[in-house]
């Protein structure tokens, strides 16, 4: 049986979910043992651990350039020690100029039943990867199991039902009969979807598979071969899932460079040899905005990015104002901010807003947030959980000078302990209330756990500043709070031509953080975060491009 | 009855049309009274006729920068002194933002209703517009009515149908409730397609309507008000479009200025100005690469170009090799070879090629290949009408200045007499042989009926050369003769890699300039010619982007 039929089922399952758009999840994301058996977690760990200064010799690839690796735990602040073999970079073009000659032939279905099989061996391996994430990306345990396992499994499959039915949307053949009056002419037509050709897919330190698989299997399912080039600093768990593809590509008789891992370090990065190279036709990146307009200004290549934003919160009214305090609370604690999801900046009123209690005014909210920041943080069950430890100490050093920008501090950053991980690297969040008047101080990311408290004139000059921040800046998220029908609207609408998503009203069980694979496009290509929109035709369709013949039937 | 309701039958029809890609025409393409009625032909004639050195009336524009026009009939070689009204590049896009706001909330479908009852309107104006493309374009009378008015409103029928299919293909709303154990947590979420902002689109000299309506037409139902900035030499056949849409739009109590036409004279160009403007966010554009690249490197801009390309015509093998050429010929002589479809490199191997009468030599192709053009330019009744005449003095210049290039003139131009037009500004085609190693000579556009006839050491170089200039410089067709199944497939394969489309053994009745609607995709996006391809997915979705909104569904 090929592994297109294999699959099928879940192939269709998928492509249904995307049209439906309903709740979809072809991985679960709990790490339960009943679903991932008994002794998943303690054997993914214990893998970790005796990686840890070993070579990672799973990958199908030559080590002409040597061995070599980056990555530093967050959690024990202390270098992996893991290397990686690696070519030149012009070595990886040409294994992939060879792999693609193979690869651009396998049928669309085919192609799509060998990546879920990958997909299917990865789920084997999520507690592999949970632990892997964990000490590159500084995540809580649960995130890093859930975005980088299941989360991440479930947007690569997303892309490549998305990439399955572009590129069957068109018959391969058809008769064209035009009637000429007295005669008429019949021609044979056939189409083929082409793909463009190497793709590079570079990796950001967070998260390093979640923001990472959709690029790489929307460009594999199109038929291009991909060069990862992760994050120096998060590799290990995109390297699982190269090594996963590679080995289902060998037992089908494919060249396992179809997809390669290209490692580098922070002395000596070849990211921009890569994308500059002729033979590179396609990029996917996330991370900086600065870095991205580079890609983006390279010419003759297909670029997506995911890029920096501002996102916003508009406080207007609600009918439950600490549910709703607690819920943006948890929002600017997860992962220390590290999130390209979290808020950053709060808007309300200067008046305050109404609930069903009355005004509550903005000082009031003020200390509701800071209580319970503070709560959440200091709770043991969950603060060292939440908050994660810090990827990059150059967030750290963000979260303390931001403390000392204008408006009024409202909450200062702490140490705190984490009990599994005493060298944790760690910061709680810094809180500060601001004039709505201050714009040139918020508008821009800040990177980590930094909040603003901004004080408007009233709704409209939130909706305005939320607007205009993610029109000039870019935003991936907007939550909103209100209790009135036409002002939802009004946000809606301001938003949308802003391209931000809202997320009304949420207070309890769900967070403006989680964008939710087969429902939510992920970044909205409407401004300027970037263009990937997780995941939408666009981001599939221009990775192939149709070609068609023609020719008379005779006879 | 709305006008969604109205022509849905047609607007299902050519959505159906999309999927199947078989023949389909909703605007038949003969000019016969029969069809279009015993006066319109006369009518048309007269309607023209009286327009010369008037004001064109009918846009629903102001005119506060004056009536402007410079249009000359390349049959007549005379001004044709017709005016339009104009405003100031920054009074088009003031228009354009206001009727943004109307225009965007308008529901796909009656947007697709309302661009389909103007596409009805102009049905009944096809003889004009045919009359306005001759006397602007110097297309023969068949090819101006076909190509400006059945073929440009299928083209555009076919933008309308692919928008409206990818607006609609997400649903509005969904009920998502995600299982979380011991509850659940259930989002009412709704996405909207937002549409981008204000288009662009920039016509050419040479097909008015045809180039132009598909990217007006796309960016028009995807919810986008567009500024049409013709070429000035040939605005009166979009003026005539133009001003239908705005009084369909007026009747329908939307604002007219959706649509606007800003018409320019060579001494004082606006597209820079409008293209460069931060409120144009759409650029389509016909013409030539160096103004195409130009567009292509702004920044913050999504742009859709078709540039120019070198076609080549592969000659392999053929069972008819009288008919082949004579099929070229007409190919080359079509309307003076000012087609972005014709073909322009002819590669013949050395050796000659294979025929059921056995190897016929380069010379003896060559010699046919001179003794049909030859036939069909002194054809009085043929000669005339499908050279047309040529619509830029540069390319008369440009034919004259070939015949001195490298190689050896098979073919010098002449001048012959269209006894309709006793003035028009004629060349016939000129014809060189010419080595293949001279690929400096043929590795550029030459604009007009100019074509190689390259000695190349076999097919395979054929195909390489072929491949190659498409890869470099672009192409929109290739035309390939052969009786080998295997040389077929390869040539497929190869001209598919570089973004091209292969018209195989056109014998009789079909010739490779010509691209059907809703069947072939006019440019590929795979090569430098362009990425405007008619009509594929990219075409129209790059022209929104997909927003949604979430809010627990509570109580």
């Amino acid at each position: 049986m090929s592994l297109f039929a294999k699959h099928q089922p879940i192939l269709e399952r998928a492509v249904k979910a995307l049209h439906e758009r309903t709740f979809f999840a072809q991985y679960p994301e709990h790490p339960s043992p009943k679903i991932y058996g008994e002794e998943a977690d303690k054997n993914g760990r214990e893998w970790f651990q005796q990686m840890v200064g070993q070579q990672f010799a799973e990958l199908q690839q030559a080590d002409s350039a040597g061995w070599v690796g980056a990555e530093v735990s967050p959690y024990l602040q202390e270098p992996l020690n893991i290397t990686y073999p690696t070519v030149t970079p012009d070595e990886y073009l040409v294994n992939a100029a060879r792999a693609f000659d193979s690869w651009r032939k396998v049928a669309p279905g085919e192609r799509a039943g060998l990546l879920i099989e990958s997909l299917e061996r990865l789920r084997e391996r999520f507690f592999e990867i949970a632990y892997a994430t964990m000490h590159t990306t500084g995540q809580g345990y649960m995130m890093a199991f859930q975005a980088s396992g299941p989360h991440a499994a479930d947007r690569a499959l997303e892309a490549i039902a998305m990439g399955y039915e572009e590129l069957t949307r068109f018959p391969q053949s058809a008769v064209w009969t035009k009637p000429m009056g007295k005669y008429e002419i019949t021609l044979r037509k056939e189409w083929r979807a082409v793909p463009r050709g190497t793709g590079l897919v570079i990796g950001c330190s967070t998260f390093p598979t979640w923001n990472t698989v959709p690029g790489l299997y929307a460009g594999l399912v199109t038929g291009n071969p991909v060069v990862v080039k992760p994050h120096p600093g998060a590799v290990l768990p995109i390297a699982i899932v190269v090594a996963e593809i590679q080995k289902v590509l060998q037992e089908n008789d494919l060249d396992p460079l179809t997809v390669q891992l290209a490692v580098d370090t922070p002395d000596k990065l070849i990211t921009k040899e890569l994308a500059e190279d002729k033979r590179v036709k396609l990029i996917d990146y996330t991370g900086s905005s600065e870095f991205g307009n580079y890609l983006e200004g390279l010419s003759g290549k297909i670029v997506f990015t995911e890029k920096t934003g501002v996102n916003s919160v508009i406080i207007d009214s609600t009918d439950e104002v600490d549910k709703m305090v607690a819920n943006l609370a948890f929002s600017i604690t997860l992962y220390s901010g590290q999130m390209c999801t979290a808020p950053q900046n709060i808007f309300i009123p200067a008046e305050g807003i109404d609930t069903p209690d009355g005004k509550v005014s903005f000082d009031e909210i003020a200390a509701k947030f800071v209580e319970q920041i503070n709560g959440l943080v200091d709770n043991p069950k969950a603060g060292p959980f939440v908050l994660g430890a810090v990827q990059n100490p150059a967030t750290c050093e963000r979260v303390a000078a931001s403390e000392k920008l204008p408006g009024k501090l409202l909450l200062a950053a702490r140490s705190i302990e984490n009990p599994m991980f005493k060298n944790a690297r760690l910061t709680t969040p810094v809180l500060l209330a601001i004039e709505a008047d201050k714009v040139d101080v918020f508008a821009r990311e800040l990177f980590g756990p930094i909040a603003f408290l901004i004080k408007t004139s009233g709704t409209e000059e939130s909706v305005r500043l939320a607007s205009q921040l993610a029109a000039e800046h870019g935003a991936i998220t907007c939550a909103a709070y209100t209790t009135n029908a036409d002002t939802k609207d009004y946000i809606a609408d301001q938003l949308a031509l802003a391209g931000t998503p809202v997320a009304f009203n949420f207070k309890t069980g769900i967070y403006v953080n989680q964008h939710a694979g087969f429902s939510d496009f992920h970044v909205t290509g409407g401004n300027p975060a970037g263009n990937a929109s997780f995941t939408n035709p666009e981001y599939v369709i221009r990775r192939f491009f149709w070609v068609g013949t023609r020719e008379p039937v005779t006879g």
